[in-house]
């Protein structure tokens, strides 16, 4: 009972920002001396702080207005994508406090050796932040992969199948909490809280695979098995190529990052090429294009997304994919829908995953604040 | 705070069966005077009736239990099809108590005409509920098409666009309380509860044209508009032939009832022709099972389901469409999931829309018995 009224203090502060101890009680229906008891905790734990303005519009004296802190309680976020790894700690605010990002060759490795290297990129961040104040609380890993149950099933591109995460990194005290999820879902969620902060949207990811991830009313939908958005393996040409998968014709063998460079090094070569009126590079852009319109029309129909967000590396793309992708959307769904989704560019840079990551944490600290942070 | 109380017994009694006063009072937290005055509320509404068998387990003297009442709250289930009108009510415990369907060709026909007929319908079977002792407090209707706020946007196969059925059909008193949704919807909401009551599941209906409904946790997934589920748009192959919703290769054109069909009149004349090992009748199930084995090899990669349940028309063709879409699901989705989804077949023959609309009235009344049955 403690711990859910705790959790309602909190979820009052964090949506409608700060409030005095008196407009606490008269919001949550506790008691003056219940709220000042949680205050006290929550003030201790510092996950709150006051001094925030009072709210306007109160009966009484005024009090001292209590909101949420940024000073004090982290969370970290973490990315083991093909080409780098990346940490991130975003502070209870979800204001980003520190980012690293490493490159590595992380194709067909090792699991153990590069769970080494991210270990030790945790050590280090998380030695920064604590000289900064911060007490880093739990972990979050985006993967380029599918993840049931706490397994990283299987990530192609890594050449890992069935890797038990947690277990190999294991992790220091406090980030004992550790959560891990596709890099496509958690950079839904660094677009809805870091990026556009619209909330319906699908974000589609475009890395050497391609997924998505749609968030609804704020909320990221995840299938029955936390599979669901895998938008690379929608089928494009039913007797196309074959995929890695084990499929034909998916999204990814015309869309993909290895698709759309073709023997280029980087997706900076590529952007280079179109800028200067390259034939062949934007000739892969309309083929990627037209590909994701065929995708994007059947996830429309079947997933009814409120916006589609391209990220990853189809957004310093997006200048050459818009066209035809929105043709292709605009000629097939016009009649069933008023128009198709607006098609947008993500605010995120590369970096939505790792943020995401971190900010699921924040959320699951500002859901159960008694049981992350042993109050 | 009284209609949430009313709800909150209500709602244990539905998932926990009979208590008595003072197993309700301990499992709910209240006390037992304000349980017992809720209870006599919900008893003069023939929500509840005394009687029921007593749960074990309890302390104290046995009490008289009280159980939900199927004797006299009822909802109304309506579905206007291509072919037929239907209406169903069905009681609290989520009995069907009356069954009607009527022929009718509604393929391009007039809105106001149509919904004459359905009041009609509606009037002789509220009629006959009302002489078997039930009151019938809300009707939802299924139609084959996109619905949006309330409002019918598109039956192509009605030929309707923008109909405001609620405020045409000007249903009497207590059945104003009115809800409208797709009939793939509320079919997946009758597999649920009429059906094989599994929770999890991506329900699809086959008809002249072909939707779904997904179900994840017990749970219809809409979407953002409430367009998610449009199966039957989903693209099998993107330069195929022109589709009447814009688009070309939609699994419509491969799979729905006019591709199955052909020159035959029924669906019954199919089956007859199949029973016999007519070669022509095979291959149109061949093609429309190789293009569904496609479009919901897209469906599992987006919406995850935990099993996929044909229904429709596709019901009794299981037979002869089980081969060819496991088929195109095991050879496309292997590598990625360890096996495809299930592939079963509906229980709840062509009834499944009509039932899920009724069944969502129930399950509104269940959640929110204040607010309709005026307590």
């Amino acid at each position: 009972m403690r711990a859910r009224n705790l959790a309602v203090v909190l979820a009052t502060i964090h949506r409608s920002g700060p409030h005095t101890r008196a407009a606490l009680a008269e919001r949550t229906g506790l008691t003056k001396t219940t709220v000042s008891s949680l205050v006290a905790d929550l003030l201790e734990a510092g996950v709150v702080a006051e001094g925030g303005a009072v709210r306007g519009g109160e009966r009484g004296r005024p009090g001292v207005a209590v909101g949420l802190s940024g000073h004090r309680v982290a969370a970290l976020g973490l990315e083991i994508n093909i080409d780098y790894l990346a940490a991130c700690v975003v502070d209870l605010t979800r204001t980003v406090r520190l980012r690293r990002v490493r490159p590595a060759d992380n194709r067909n490795s090792d699991p153990a050796a590069i769970l080494e290297g991210l270990r030790a990129l945790v050590k280090e961040i998380t030695a920064e932040a604590e000289e900064a104040g911060l007490r880093v609380i739990g972990a979050a890993l985006a993967v380029p992969g599918t993840v049931e149950g706490g397994v990283l099933r299987s990530a192609p591109h890594l050449g890992w199948r069935d890797v038990r995460v947690a277990g190999l990194m294991d992790l220091p005290g406090e980030l004992g909490h550790f959560e891990m999820d596709n890099e496509a879902n958690l950079a839904a969620l660094g677009e809805l809280w870091f990026g556009a902060r619209e909330p319906d949207f699908l974000y589609v990811s475009g890395e050497i695979g391609i997924g998505a991830g749609l968030v609804v009313r704020g909320s990221l939908f995840r299938g029955t098995f936390g599979l669901a958005g895998e938008l690379g393996h929608v089928v494009v040409v039913p007797d196309g190529p074959a995929c890695r998968c084990g499929g034909r014709g998916c999204l990814e063998v015309y869309a993909g990052q290895d698709a759309l460079l073709g023997e280029l090094a980087s997706v900076g070569d590529l952007v280079a090429r179109l800028e200067s009126g390259d034939r062949e590079a934007e000739q892969a852009c309309e083929r990627a294009g037209h590909a994701l319109g065929v995708a994007l029309t059947s996830a429309v129909h079947l997933l009814d997304p409120g916006r589609i967000v391209l990220g990853g590396i189809f957004a310093p793309l997006f200048r050459w994919l818009e066209g035809p992708v929105s043709e292709g959307l605009g000629a097939r769904l016009g009649q069933m829908r008023g128009r198709p989704p607006a098609l947008v560019v993500s605010g995120t840079g590369g970096e939505a995953a790792v943020l995401g990551a971190a900010g699921l944490i924040i959320q699951q600290i500002l859901a159960e604040p008694a049981q992350l942070l042993g109050l």
